[in-house]
């Protein structure tokens, strides 16, 4: 019989979050389960790694085939210390989410939990960043089960390309049954900033990070788009950077 | 009289870097000058936003054509104060840097001179960043200054394309001159991680992010390839991380 495979589970939104608790529940199903979560909300962070401070992982929980570790790292770092640290051998997979709050789009760029995800790329492990396009502490999840089922076994089976991973986001549960899976492209789209500026008690001026999401792709192929739609929207991401088309148009 | 161009200056080695002051030297010849840098060293903070504490930028120093702010923020913030807050108009430029250490290959990912970079760009300003493989806080710049002129100044006169920055990168000073420059791709090398493991006094472990950068891309025309030959290596990146090449190839 094969050995159950080894999933590390992570998120951005903390040990506490709704939708670590539900990816877990599921991948408990799948395969042999170790969560390294962030103490705190880390949501934001990107592909942020901790230098300035020195890591200091937490074993909160063991049983058969689950252990759970909290840490004070980013979800970069989480990845990094279940690679080289916490785990006894490369996991088969690593999952990441459930996100409260849509990182379709170009929010992949400041997403901790789609951090964790291209870290796992880059090291060469299968990863699938998971997102609901619902902020609240309480959101419903109960729509994205079937969904992360199914790609997760297609990924545990098949693998992906080298280099790739996935950022699958689902829409905000409606009254209407999703209508299946959309493989698309990042919409074009991006953050008005307004940001909000307060004076403290001694008469300073601060500033809260805010703004307003600005969607200008009409393309009919994009993330935003087959979110619009009630479709689930499965994204192949890269950590290659380059803009090939343009090493040959440019010169110096 | 054309108006002189506004160039918004930052990094993330923090205000007091030698790197910053020597790229704000260079663009103080070019056009008006705004930086907006961080306080404390923001190194491996990638494309991080400030989200859980509210931004405090302070206004250092002014003169004809030259303001210093500092804020608490990242880099990727710096970049968004100065947009929608700071200054009085949208910069012509954004450049960040010099920074001390490599931001080749994959170090691009980790990188907060880069994440301001590709912020500016999602704004649609263009936008460079400078890096030299010298990581030592008394790097010797000096054989960067007419590089930076010539990319500097082609990049105000001509422009980017739309959604395209730069990734300049820059030898360590050696006995030799600098070969030229080298328009080219990211490396596909990655680092391995080796967690630097020790003992507080209170007998609890903790670690220390490290590692080893491994590099085992042998094309031809890679940015550590150049390095690696005395060439400055310009990457031009993008921040779509849509993998379009697997869009058709996936199916769920």
């Amino acid at each position: 019989m094969k050995n159950k495979p080894l999933i590390l589970v992570t998120n951005d939104d903390g040990i506490q979050a709704t939708g670590l608790r539900k990816l877990i529940a599921i991948m408990r199903g799948l395969g042999e389960v170790v969560v390294i979560a962030s103490e705190f909300p880390m949501s934001g962070m990107g592909h942020a790694v901790t230098i300035q401070t020195p890591l200091r992982p937490r074993l909160l929980h063991s049983e058969k085939e689950y252990q759970e570790f909290i840490t004070n790292g980013t979800p970069v770092d989480n990845v990094k210390l279940g690679k080289h640290r916490l785990l006894d051998r490369t996991p088969d997979l690593v999952v990441s989410g459930i996100n409260h709050g849509s990182n379709a789009s170009i929010n992949i760029i400041y997403s901790g939990t789609m951090g964790a995800v291209l870290e796992a790329s880059i090291d060469n492990i299968p990863a699938i960043g998971f997102s609901l396009q619902d902020f609240s502490a309480d959101a419903d999840f109960s729509h994205t089960d079937n969904f992360i089922l199914k790609i997760t076994n297609k990924v545990l089976d098949e693998g992906l390309p080298k280099g790739v991973s996935l950022n699958v986001n689902f829409p905000k549960i409606s009254g209407e049954p999703l209508k299946g899976i959309k493989v698309c492209r990042q919409a074009e789209a991006r953050w008005v900033e307004e940001f909000d500026e307060r004076t403290d008690p001694y008469g300073r001026k601060y500033y809260w990070l805010g703004g307003r999401f600005e969607n200008g792709d009409g393309r009919s192929n994009t993330d935003e788009k087959a979110l619009a739609e009630n479709y689930v929207s499965v994204v192949p991401v890269q950590y290659d950077f380059t803009a090939h088309q343009y090493i040959e148009k440019l010169s110096f």
